[in-house]
């Protein structure tokens, strides 16, 4: 596999869904960088399953293990290693899926990839637990960078029907904090709502449903990505296609900007408080793959969760026939929900490392 | 900048609008590979400027002199290197726009990231006319490619609200050709007129329109791609924002599973003649970043073109006063219609390497 | 830092010395390896202090835990990290090296590079103890090799003046094996006999000394390497140079080689027994960056520990004044005799990832 | 193959000895550096054949002509493209060795990777012709460095059994540039004069001979390189065994240092006249992967030329029988003559390189 991102911070993700741990190893890590670890877990606890009827019953506690790179809460200069043990298993749920692949579930693929020996109970590697460690460099990353006046949120912007506001034209860390604290992160209560309906829903006629969530990043310094193809855009777009469910993403106006005319879409410079600005910001902060200084603001489609409880068609590998499933175990009714913490997660980890990549002014 | 994409074929685009020459490096094309170069002129043709009343007045002859790495029309092993001279250049056209950035060009980002010293005449190295070097790149991929029944066509999905039908479930080299020789590359006739009324309105309204195109892989072998992060999807996303004015990327449903229910976006397995499909390719032919043997579908998203003939407020970067711009020069009311080789270039680059770098033989 | 190499096996280094761990992930093995835990503990002990009185009194367990990529002592396809606990640790011996760099150490480099906060106790990220998880997946990686024919052996070529006699021109596993069971690997008793005398010595002296190691493997399909700059010499020296205190590496003849006519360092081509062979290997295997099918053979040359424990002089950094320093605490005499395993781990992980990157197949 | 080097400066080298051209190219390059094109052909010329009696009789003019990346000799931010055209070529001196691979050389290696399709007229894309791109990229980046006080040299060490001094301790710019002036460049005159008996001596036996080169760079800023494996080492060694006939790298005392007791090869700090030193440099510059602001030092063997105009055994390939062969052009006596600038070049485009990357102080 190839679980790793990053230049001047590589991030390796290890572990499987039913084996004895997941973890994230990053190599790159300023030193000195105190990391506060109450706030680290209050972060991951924002992806966690369990915590309400909207998501899995399944209870994972993540707290995770610093085996290196932090000393006394303090990152070291050496490359980190946390671990995640694995413990709430139910690898019996997974005995009839070796055979018959889930619809729209990696099964099939990692099969014809890696062959029969890969370790697939539980979704394996591809499992939505691996999103744990990413959310563990993340949120320390999200904390290097707030030091640095760097700020990231994110919102459920629709699920199913149910559709949010966009982000305000110059979101801050105060609009971010009311929505991470928010059981349905949206910016309106009426939104959040809507949602919690659709998912339960769902939920009820054992079946799932997607959703979009928009990021912004906000403080990122004008004048970084090397573009072509190492620009903000190509970089953060990659990181976030390695999240699971992830199946479009686009900056600023994006797919809408294909139906506009350039006199509308096109952003006009002004000149505000000693700051070149742009009077709005289609372009989601980036112009030539080069953050402008405005805020980044893309979105990311994550479709529905593959695996749900309604009998569904596939193919028996073991004797190619068509058949029928029907998956056992809990699932997450709409993944998108405990998503948007990973997609700030990811993100912070990408604009981090090129920061890190970049260091142009002797921030670092 | 980082103008270089790909692992086992590392491809370097090279040059800028107004120098001397553009043009490509390309390290790990296989040696033996028969290019037919008029076949890859006729590609080239096909992103060419000045060849309709839709796209701008600029002849560009953008025939390639290979330098290194074919011999004979065969390639020989060595890296090769192909240039394509600049000629028509009007560098006055873009005095006044030193000191006056065009909104949502790279224009201001540009000088933020590289100094005032990047000769950013007539865009630079941002500039659409570096799409050329490519194709050519692409062009050649494609040849290698279809050597081995791999194939790749795009259509324009929509220009501003005029909408085109999508790919059919199973596309092929008829449709791909036949779609290749039409003014405008729609799959349906109506769309294709409704996109040219489109265009030709932008065009006399001094202004631009994006576009959506949708770009098929068909006949790519199943099983290939590296999760979490050098995926197929990772990888098309990162190279696909390389290419100027591309905002989004979505595969299969995309941005419209969001909406969807696991049960409706699910792709049922089938067995059939033979082979694992599925019933329908709302995945658009990955899972877990895997190839499934079904066609790779995907869109990008191009915004409408920023240069354009309207008068548009800025600011003087000299005196940091608010002003106003009139971009003289010709350019493209709607750079998607040029930019659909592009973007089968990049898609056959970018499988390529990945098939080059997996060549997968169960060796291991 | 930059502790990771591989291209197809992505290999991260982390822990420091007196931090709670040490270890390595993995990205990239096959799945469906069957690992040997005793076999692989045995070669790990090739390296482990404590275990005679050449080298330092510290006593390292040193046994990995595997927390993911192993399943029942088989590889599971998912990244793979294994973690060594740190135990034995006597960091007091280490609070005046805090002003007190020691000479031809990184205690001074790291801090110029890293800036205070890096955690240099007992070496850090620097210390010899790293070596130990590169031997962790150096064990796997050989166990995979030596399955398929490849075989990797080294042995102690010089110790001080001592000298051992060279390789043969095929050396074979049986050698490695009959090397690696001796207290000091040397092809001849009577070299090992007088590096032990050299070894002694320098202990008694409150001294150290260097030596080299002479590493060979065999069995390496013909035909490995991607030149100009991803040879396998290449690629063989930027890891080897990770390795602490290695200061030189040659292939085949190597410097020798610099003062022969062509003539006499040319390795003429013979037809033997059906395969293209050399008559001599001066040229350790490699031709232009490409494995030639004969033996790999290169050596590489260990400084003298540089802590040892006489006085020596340095500059007190908190003071800028000339002092001296008289090091505390167990060091090896001669780390060039715990190194040879590492040096052969190192080659073994870059020979598999060189072989997972290139599985040559003919399908392109 | 994989002719690239450098990551914030990524180098293409491309071409074939008896292709239209050969080339390099350079993305990363800062903008606004002016090159001046004289001192550049000045260095250029110092690895040109044909000019003496102690090299090949071959006429190469080698002046490049910028594609791109110089406009009005002032680098423009863009990816850099040069190009020298190939015009003395006579290939039918290569036919016969076609069946017949020449000993050491890298005919044999180069079918068995690349098939034979490959073109490997006069080495192909292996010949020391491809050292002059290098040379290219290497002189620009000698002028950026030399802007900022720092300064690449090299002389030849030896030349068979001629040896010439060690550089001083302190080398600075004035003896690079004597050096530099001499027809053979080593350090004592008596030195050349015996390496040039040497060299003319294997000439007239239709033979060749090695030699060793030194290099040392000085003004190189303290604290660069990131071990374990992106180390100053570590890179320097990655990209000078892409170097043609280089078969051993060695730092400081190298493999000297295996010989020596610690107390003998530890080099003591001072401070001196406000700065940390060491008093002698058996380090060469370089601990624990990172510079110490000691001058860099290293050395390289070069093999003798393997193309002699001796009667060589080798294996007829068409046949499988073993045979003779005679090699006939124009070659080298001494190829480690010329390589003394291109030694240099590498240097400068890896440190180059590694300071872009790390740009740990706003210097560039």
């Amino acid at each position: 596999m190839s679980s790793e991102f990053g230049k001047a911070l590589k991030i390796q993700i290890f572990g499987a869904s039913h084996g004895r741990a997941i973890g994230v190893t990053a190599d790159g890590l300023p030193a000195g960088e105190r990391i506060d670890e109450e706030e680290l877990y209050r972060f991951l606890s924002r992806r966690r399953p369990g915590v309400s009827p909207l998501s899995t019953a399944r209870s994972e506690k993540d707290r995770p293990v610093f085996l290196s790179g932090l000393e006394n809460g303090v990152t070291s200069g050496s490359p980190l290693c946390a671990v995640i043990e694995n413990s709430d298993q139910h690898s019996a749920d997974y005995k009839e899926l070796e055979a018959k692949p889930r619809p729209s579930h990696a099964d099939y693929t990692a099969r014809l990839r890696y062959g029969d020996s890969v370790d697939m109970r539980g979704g394996g590697h591809f499992s939505g637990r691996l999103t744990a460690p990413i959310c563990v460099i993340g949120g320390i990353a999200k904390q290097i960078l707030e030091r640095r006046g760097i700020f990231i949120g994110a919102h459920l912007k629709s699920v199913g029907s149910a559709e949010d506001a966009s982000f305000p034209l110059y979101p801050d860390k105060a609009l971010f904090d009311s929505i991470a604290a928010k059981p349905i992160p949206a910016l309106s209560d009426e939104a959040a709502s809507a949602m919690e309906s659709e998912i339960l829903a769902a939920k009820a006629d054992l079946d799932s449903v997607g959703g979009i969530i928009e990021c912004a990043a906000v403080g990122v310094p004008a004048g970084l990505g090397s573009p072509m193809f190492d620009g903000i855009e190509n970089r953060l777009a990659a990181a976030l296609f390695g999240v699971p469910a992830v199946k479009g993403v686009e900056f600023g106006a994006g797919f809408a900007s294909a139906r506009l005319r350039g006199s509308e879409n096109n952003d006009p410079f002004i000149y505000d408080n000693g700051t070149v600005k742009t009077e709005k910001n289609d372009a989601g902060g980036i112009l030539g793959g080069i953050t402008s200084g405005m805020p980044i603001v893309f979105r990311a489609a994550i479709k529905p969760t593959p695996s749900i409880g309604r009998k569904q068609r596939t193919v028996d590998l073991s004797t190619f026939e068509n058949t029928e499933l029907t998956i056992k175990g809990r699932h997450d009714p709409c993944i998108a929900l405990r998503a948007v913490p990973v997609i700030e997660a990811v993100t912070a980890a990408v604009i981090l490392d090129i920061i890190l990549e970049e260091k142009q002014d002797g921030a670092f």
